[in-house]
């Protein structure tokens, strides 16, 4: 149905441009991003729950509310503007309004997205400052420097395009994100931005987007906090000749793809997470509804003591239970099963079923299987986690030194 | 009103007995401890919320339902007798009875206690060997040896007594208590064991205790973990000549003493924090509601991110904001003060009001003070959690090995 592109990015759709460039907010590496779509995009947006929304988030969240067509996102990192009061928004609003003039458009067709250091003022000069050289730089080749200019503590950058077949026709969807620490559902310090080439109504692109999120942003893990900035925006600019409509298989196979790559990056997100030297594929099973399989998987991704093991290699699947214990939710204990690395550990009836260093023995892998299974329903859900390490502990506390 | 005494423990009190001593299920230190009354106790007891309960703690529900007047407590460290299933619990009642035997008391007067690691099976032939030597080695000084013997990750024991004058005559409260990792709210992997020698009955002794546990235990966190073995049990021998009874300045006098030492044990068991460095009180002053109070702290005394700047010695305020911002609360976001060792950080409309460097410099404290005031209420709550350490981390990913 879709296949991936190699190298691809958010550039990889016809009519999307962007540039990356270090400004000075960062003190070496690229901090300064600009994705430019040639022509009019429907938007699709979500944005953090978190009550101190950064300024770009409501410049982000009124633009969205507003239905306007948009044309370009400048991203800086190395600086969230979050917590900033009304000068951050100040800030933000002159960083738009400057792009907006030099590339002769709208205040409001021009969107801004921050990562970075929460609580500081943005140093808008040295950005504004940059733009000419950053509208220069604009071209359908430097997706690349675009994914790497959002990275904060990400150690590689993250870039997908995927290209979708339709009787004889083409589309395609690109994207960039970031995100390392600070990640958990609801949004996390994750910037995603996301292009495509169909002509489709805001509303469905809306739709779409936000069932992509709920199936892979919204469940991954890294370290339980929510952040201020999150952010996915999708620009969807019609330059194709495809027309996604409602009720139709077209739809289905725009949002399969949609949710494919979205998963793409959120698996990278946790891959990345900061200090993580496993990643952690959770699987939370026959349960009553959704509502409780996820209560159950987030309870896990975000257990320290079940990180802490499985960083340990040691298949501790007491901890699991008792993680699982502490929910306020109804089950039967002896109903539950565990898995670990696909091998069985726990059957019904609270029965051990395998000596525990044959499993230890597969922890030794990076992707790790924990399966769960309640047996008290037919709802599942998948999440990924990482494992937690002292670098983890290091990189947080020595942050802004 | 009361005044602590020096080197007490659970033995300061008139008729208890305890002993301590290495049985062989650790490898080397204190692993089995004995409390024992001369008469009968009326028991209060609070355990763990955790759906997987261990088996020592389904005997202890039973005893403290049935209303039996107990002699004896035998606890274990090294093996939690946790997920152990059927064998699990004949396990425990094995211990319970041979001790019953061995003292001439029913078995429903002996409460069993463990605590160590989940699912593995407990030597009971190593405990029953053992218990005509920790019978014998009882006596009125020895409840240090059993608070040494009742410690798993605890770098040390906690012991305290107290003696509260009334009217001429006193009468005395007495505890020891272990608990590291595995600490969090409603119960964490934590045993305290309480003794007093007043008179009172069980209905009224339960909401002394229900109380005392809900401002101290249950408002502390290590790590966010809750156990499968927690346990306060609390025994009154009446042999002191003072009778407390309801609604009597008596009883809210024991209450006081009583929340106090339960407070200081909590306070120990935060500062032995597994890898911790500093310990954090945290006020949240001034909600709508003590549940929203308790929300926040809980959200704060669990994040990563606050743990690790406090750790990094890092007046990280942004985290802070952001993990409040986190919570399904309803607030105004303009309305919150923040301030971390006293100093005002963030002061109503988001204003910065000092220079981080002096508030980082105080962070070299070992004792923090972080205080949120909402200015929505006038609801207060105070909780108290550990930095989070590169020690937290190795102590936790080899447990095992």
């Amino acid at each position: 149905m879709f296949k991936y592109i190699e190298n691809g990015s958010i550039t990889s759709v016809n009519g999307f441009k962007a540039s990356g460039l270090h400004s000075g907010i960062k003190k070496k590496r690229k901090d300064l991003a600009l994705i430019y779509s040639e022509t009019d995009c429907e938007l699709a947006a979500t944005f953090t729950k978190n009550k101190f929304k950064a300024a770009p988030v409501l410049i982000g969240e009124e633009i969205h509310k507003l239905g306007e067509k948009v044309r370009a996102i400048l991203i800086n990192s190395g600086n969230a503007n979050a917590c900033t009061g009304d000068e951050g928004m100040k800030n933000a609003q002159s960083c738009q309004k400057e792009l907006a003039a030099c590339l002769y458009l709208s205040d409001k067709q021009v969107l801004v997205s921050s990562t970075g250091v929460i609580g500081k003022q943005l140093e808008t000069n040295i950005i504004i400052k940059s733009l000419p050289d950053l509208i220069n730089k604009l071209n359908s080749l430097s997706g690349s420097d675009a994914a790497e200019a959002i990275m904060t503590t990400d150690t590689y950058s993250k870039s997908y395009a995927l290209e979708v077949q339709i009787s004889g026709k083409s589309y395609r969807i690109g994207a960039i994100a970031k995100g390392s620490g600070m990640i958990q559902p609801n949004m996390a310090t994750m910037l995603a931005f996301i292009s495509t080439d169909i002509k489709i109504e805001k509303t469905l692109l809306q739709e779409a987007l936000k069932e992509a999120v709920d199936l892979s942003f919204n469940r991954i893990s890294v370290d339980g906090e929510m952040s201020t900035n999150d952010t996915v925006l999708l620009l969807a600019n019609s330059t194709s000749s495809i027309a996604i409509e409602k009720s139709t298989i077209e739809y289905v196979q725009f949002k399969e793809a949609l949710i494919d790559l979205c998963r793409k990056m959120a698996i990278d997100i946790v891959k990345d997470g900061e200090g993580s030297s496993k990643i952690i594929e959770i699987n939370v099973k026959k349960c009553e509804n959704i509502e409780t399989a996820n209560k159950i998987a987030e309870r896990l991704a975000n257990s320290l003591l079940i990180k802490t093991a499985i960083y340990g290699e040691d298949a501790n699947w007491g901890r699991i239970l008792s993680a699982i214990g502490s929910l306020e939710i109804d089950f039967n204990p002896d109903d539950v099963e565990i898995f670990i690395n696909k091998n069985s550990i726990i059957s019904i009836g609270r029965k051990i079923t395998i000596d525990e260093s044959i499993v230890n023995e597969s922890l030794k892998n990076n992707y790790i299987y924990l399966d769960v299974v309640m047996n008290s329903g037919e709802k599942s859900t998948q999440w990924w986690t990482t494992d937690l390490t002292e670098k983890y502990i290091d990189i947080n506390a020595h942050y802004r030194t």
